[in-house]
């Protein structure tokens, strides 16, 4: 069959109209995906803290919590904004860190514990011992502690909210590391980063179980 | 202009075709877009590193430097993944760790140095004095380094690759911590990331600047 010029004509406004039909899919589709799958969180926060009141998000409600009286500022800090990650845990916090003695990063758990989150602790030994120390106060709240039975130290400073948002860096959780010194804290949303660190959480956790110690040498136990 | 049955059947036929030609466009721009558009490196290391023998990352070619003959695994581990990150510079690294003495790791940075990559060096003036510190020897290497004066330590142990990959996480740069410690490192291309650690970098670099050193109480050089 041959096409006459309004044949062709026909022809070719069929294909722009299916050209353009494909186009605006296409840009609903991408509007739709922005709206659908939403930008991974990637924060950034760095230390020392500006030393501010944190009353506001650690405070339990009931009567006169809020707002805090107190003299210290009460605006932004890198500490407020560690704690509000850590707040917005709704079903499980895996924690896994070398020192933990700030008040109120242990507050922080302590809430969250209270709401039902399941919290499971993993910390150095020789570290946990130290006067000031959260972790004695942590298990006698019922919080689930594990540490490590090894020369070398744990030396990871990283939780797991909710399983999807991992928060690590090089601060330990202590109010020297959060007030004195210079650290960082990455906030991370992206799978390649969450899944590995989750995996080794399982893997530590499992390690140091009370019913796989092992007291004694290997051959002491075989005699 | 009414369209008879052939008529439709052209527009249709059009409209199929430019549907097709759109499709087709689009795999070729999201084919393109793959490659053109790398997926950023996202990886993670966990240690205590296997130990195996890292000569042939870090010897400078000659006869004889490889392979080496040693006793050691030859395969793949922790720490040569870290070494393989940092020796890939090809114009820059900033340094900022606050523990530094693994013989490897400095061998990596005097290496990049004599290659020519512009490297600089931010550490704690406290950990840099102690017995075993590779501080010293970079120094004499003529590479750049600055230390804080803070009472507060430089806890950061972070590198930038070419101001483009960030090597962050829980590792201070000594053999205690890369064979005996739990402890992880993140490589990140993000621009999220990598961004704000770099101004990081060249904040701490400017205060660190001896130039700007205060050795006596402001009220003492107005008197």
């Amino acid at each position: 069959m041959r096409l006459g010029p309004a044949g062709w004509c026909r022809w070719a406004g069929g294909a722009a109209l299916g050209l353009a039909l494909a186009l605006a899919l296409e840009a609903l589709a991408r509007a739709a995906g922005g709206w659908w799958r939403r930008r991974p969180v990637r924060e950034v926060l760095f230390f020392p803290s500006r030393v501010t009141c944190t009353e506001a998000l650690l405070a339990e409600p009931g009567p006169g919590s809020c707002p805090c009286p107190c003299a210290l500022p009460h605006g932004d800090s890198a500490l407020g904004r560690l704690l509000r990650r850590l707040l917005a845990a709704r079903r499980s916090l895996e924690l896994c860190v070398f020192a933990f003695s700030s008040p109120q990063l242990a507050r922080a758990v302590h809430l969250l514990h209270r709401r039902g989150v399941r919290v499971r602790v993993v910390t150095d030994a020789d570290y946990m011992a130290v006067n000031g120390s959260q972790i004695g106060r942590l298990r006698l709240a019922g919080i689930q502690v594990r540490h490590d039975q090894e020369s070398g130290y744990m030396h990871h400073k990283f939780a797991i909210v909710d399983q999807k948002v991992l928060i690590t860096g090089s601060l330990n959780w202590t109010t020297q590391a959060i007030q004195s010194n210079r650290e960082n804290v990455l906030i991370v949303e992206d799978a390649e980063y969450v899944k590995p660190f989750l995996a080794e959480f399982e893997r530590i956790w499992e390690e140091y179980n009370p019913a796989n110690y092992t007291f004694f040498p290997e051959g002491k136990k075989q005699k």
